[in-house]
């Protein structure tokens, strides 16, 4: 394989070292957190290690955060048996157990009617497009936004919210539900009695010592200012693509957008054909959420905007980091707009040969 | 900290060498599986190949395979919302979902009226106690038994079945729901349509990666022969306690039990008390499940079989592996042997000393 560029953090962000370190170093603590002897006191003491460097990083109590294996169970237990509104812009995972009945603007925007009964994202996986957090929502999707800009759980007033490990530089399959002590969450899992009775199970040592470190270490990035560069590469991609492309629509445009997400259409070219083709010319990219990859069909949070359907298939999206390079962008925008405009130009030669045979 | 001496491998196992390298070679894994272009692909690749690893370890079917983040999550997944029976001697994570209604004889074993509506354990992970499984039993509960005896989720017949990476060497917070595409089972994760629509979430790539490598060593260990080796280890264990000690009472000790577990009680010791003090002397044990360590009162699996209250309280579980030396055992055997008799002599000299002052 040739050097690959990689421009997808938001299906899942390349692991940080010190998340590498921490889960070997994890690896070697051999006890059940559950257990009362020494080894067990180990294993529980990565835990909460990690469970404060989490609480840390999302403003939270490190009692309000109860470890899950992702934000796809984290959406399942603050939703489950709930009566909740949404709009149609959410991960699957939230539009699972919600009603998507609630107006979206052309601009993304969803017009939140009550809080305290809407799950409602930070931002937008797809479009980075960032929500206007009403104060008490009942369930704030942080999965894409945490890391990436402030999120702060106490100031949101939010009941329970959803943060993920692999988005920020930790590892998959690992995450966590914040929830004040009074929500009402029904645990989704029952036995040993483990997270204070809210998740039975033995917890994932290894991934939970990661996902504290990367927490950590995401703090320190957003703090330091990395995303401030991200989101000068993002404007750099956005400038290069409208000067080469002028017809190209960049959807969210106007809103406040994540610093790392560009998501654009070039209509009649179908988004999981750029992907393809793409990834064979050694670039990583997506054409909407990862986990709908592979299933044919338009961008289901783009027409939820109102985008039109021949529109919204042709969608795709850029999503970088801080270990982005400028080159790498740079080269992305060469290549995709060398193989646009011979799509144009064979597009245009398809015309000409039609009228020809026409004439 | 002295050299310690770990026997409670019913509560975890230490991660085995193969599982630790799978998981750390699949670190370098950067993409989502759920992603079509190659890094996503590449992460694919190994939750595929950790399928056939663990459908082979448990003789089922690749297809048969769902990941989840352990067998607590398995249960809830195979139980929600079903009308199912068990016997008290099941393991809180699925006691919490069934209703105990099952007679348990005193030897241990379920007395099982339907098996197409009852949940039953292959083996306890308390006792050692191995059940005579009835054909077409709707959850197996395999957690403790998978790795230690052998185990075929085709012959068994059963509908649905867990299996936990951790006892078995891999890693904490992964597992599996063996369970045939026929099966009810309604999806507890709702959202990205991840392992067949049955299991939504990213994949836990390294905890999987750790669990299949770690489901291969354990069948060629089970295979060679290994846990014969344990198996005299804990008869010669229990014989020195025996020749020591006649008065204390092994549980399970007429029934089939798992190779590697010793249940024993010195009426009057406390099980607590026990784990407490073999801590200071350097020993990890348990009394009882490792989820209801900290957790006063008799180990509930016991009062299940009729055993008495002040028996059950003083109950303890000795669980050992194919890493387990000779040495540590007589280690153990004799230092619990020199404690229950200093202690013996303590409580003679106290009714000495009561006679004496009645006198």
């Amino acid at each position: 394989m040739t050097a690959r560029i990689y421009l997808d953090w938001n299906a899942t962000a390349p692991l940080r070292p010190e998340a590498r370190r921490a889960m070997v170093a994890a690896m070697d603590i051999l006890g059940n957190p559950a257990s009362v002897h020494a080894e067990g006191r180990a294993a529980r003491a990565i835990v909460e290690r990690a469970r404060m460097q989490v609480a840390a990083a999302a403003d939270a109590d490190p009692e309000d955060v109860v470890f899950t294996s992702g934000a796809t169970e984290s959406a399942a237990a603050a939703l489950f048996g709930r009566d909740i509104d949404s709009g149609g812009i959410e991960h699957p995972s939230v539009l699972n157990w919600t009603r998507a009945s609630l107006r979206v603007s052309s601009s993304g925007s969803v017009e939140v009617e009550e809080p305290a009964r809407t799950a409602l994202q930070v931002a937008s996986g797809e479009t980075g497009i960032i929500q206007n957090l009403p104060k008490g929502i009942a369930v704030a999707d942080a999965t894409q936004a945490f890391g990436k800009i402030p999120f702060s759980f106490r100031e949101s007033g939010a009941e329970c919210a959803m943060v993920s490990a692999h988005k920020i530089g930790g590892p998959k399959g690992v995450g966590a539900l914040l929830t004040r002590k009074s929500a009402p969450a029904e645990p989704l899992f029952r036995g040993g009695g483990q997270e204070s009775g809210r998740r039975s199970g033995t917890e994932n040592i290894v991934g939970i010592a990661g996902f504290g470190a990367a927490a950590e270490a995401a703090a320190e990035d957003l703090e330091g200012g990395a995303w401030s560069g991200v989101e000068e590469l993002r404007d750099f991609l956005e400038s290069a693509l409208r000067e080469n492309a002028p017809e190209i629509a960049f959807i969210g445009e106007g809103a406040m957008r994540l610093p790392n997400t560009s998501c654009f259409a070039a209509r009649g070219w179908k988004g999981e054909s750029q992907v393809i083709q793409m990834d064979i010319e050694g670039f990583a990219i997506s054409a909407g959420a990862a986990c709908s990859s592979g299933k044919v069909g338009p961008n289901a949070a783009l027409l939820a905007m109102g985008i039109d359907d021949s529109l919204a298939r042709s969608a795709i999206r850029i999503s970088i980091g801080p270990s982005t390079f400028r080159e790498d962008v740079s080269q992305f925008a060469k290549k995709w707009i060398t193989c646009y405009k011979r799509r144009q130009m064979r597009g245009r030669a398809g015309i000409l040969r039609t009228e020809a045979q026409q004439a």
